[in-house]
């Protein structure tokens, strides 16, 4: 990335880079860090590291927690184009839970370290407001998912989910049981239940580790 | 609640105050509106209505979500001293999803209402900052919340309960099975097995519409 993209970039993803004086936009320049995050790193795990903003310039980072016994909730997905800042949570003291980052697949990142951004943050208002709006805008993310679990049934969900793979990436979703039950927050066991219920109606095929979509009308009317 | 006092209160209550302006104080004060809310009153129901800031001087309210079928999950709860902000949700345009805010007892608030804070907001981004910083606070415990629901069994959920209702108001529980179940995101029949078995095993003792615990010790020891 050339110095006209990487300014391009960070003024279309930082409402307040405008307002910085240009040493600061220097500074936070000159310590960003472009990297590529194979497929399957966990990125951010609790308290253990405070990474900075990540701009997320290919591929996807999900947002998870984890009960004691294992069990996992994907809360909301970043994808290309956006912006996690949740990373940084080390930046924003009235957030006092904290989640895990993992990349679903390749994902090419921009990094802010918190380092740097941290003692701007201090003087500008600006700055702390966009981590505290994005992460409330993630929040509502996690209303939805949460709302969801918490109240609606589980083949609703899961036509729910197949929809918007269907919409994002096509009829053949490349996925297995349990990495669906991991999205939707259920278990394995449901989830193959439902998948072979839709499979009986028609809905899907299915396939080690594959589904496809057949009846995109009969999902559609599912998913409400 | 005379001049001095109201000063004092707002002082302490928005971080923001003395960042602003006299005029912008006196507008703020001037505008603000003492109110007692009775027992049970839903104060802010979806977009319907967007009062403002409250802070709460006696009682204390609950944030809540209703699915379609009429089941309730308590997300938080706000006391005397502490300030609500989703109240105000149409301030904070990041924030899409909403919730309900009822009374739990008889409950006095001074308002700040949206409509003077509305343009203020659009300059002073302290403000802007301190609404979403309040919300991501409310956001913390909607997560503790969530992961009770989603990760922990109904009896640990329900000593955990019964144990903060304890330290804060005594041995003594008004309330029904089912207010119980709306608090801890949970079926009436599925509380009332609960509590039953907490009975068998002389932890609480039941009467019509109140609980009573006994063991302190063994209720603890559930709550972990």
């Amino acid at each position: 990335m050339n110095q006209t993209q990487l300014d391009d970039l960070l003024t279309q993803a930082l409402p307040f880079w405008g307002t910085l004086p240009p040493e600061e936009q220097h500074l936070l320049r000159d310590t960003s860090v472009p990297s590529t995050i194979p497929k399957g790193t966990i990125t951010h795990r609790a308290d253990q590291d405070c990474r900075g903003i990540m701009l997320i310039l290919t591929g996807q980072l999900r947002a998870y927690i984890v009960s004691e016994e294992g069990r996992e909730v994907t809360l909301y997905r970043v994808r290309a184009g956006e912006t996690c800042v949740m990373s940084s949570s080390c930046l924003m003291d009235a957030i006092v839970f904290d989640v895990l980052i993992e990349s679903i697949e390749e994902t090419q990142v921009l990094t802010l370290p918190a380092t740097a951004l941290s003692p701007l943050a201090n003087r500008r208002p600006e700055i702390e407001l966009f981590l505290y709006k994005t992460a409330s805008e993630r929040f509502s993310d996690i209303m939805w998912t949460v709302q969801q679990i918490l109240f609606m049934g589980m083949d609703r969900r899961t036509a729910i989910f197949l929809w918007d793979e269907y919409t994002r990436g096509g009829e053949v979703i490349s996925m297995t049981h349990e990495e669906v039950a991991r999205y939707i927050g259920s278990a394995r066991e449901v989830v193959t239940k439902v998948l072979k219920y839709f499979a009986q109606e028609g809905i899907v095929s299915l396939r080690r580790g594959k589904i496809t979509i057949l009846d995109k009308v009969k999902l559609r009317k599912l998913a409400g």
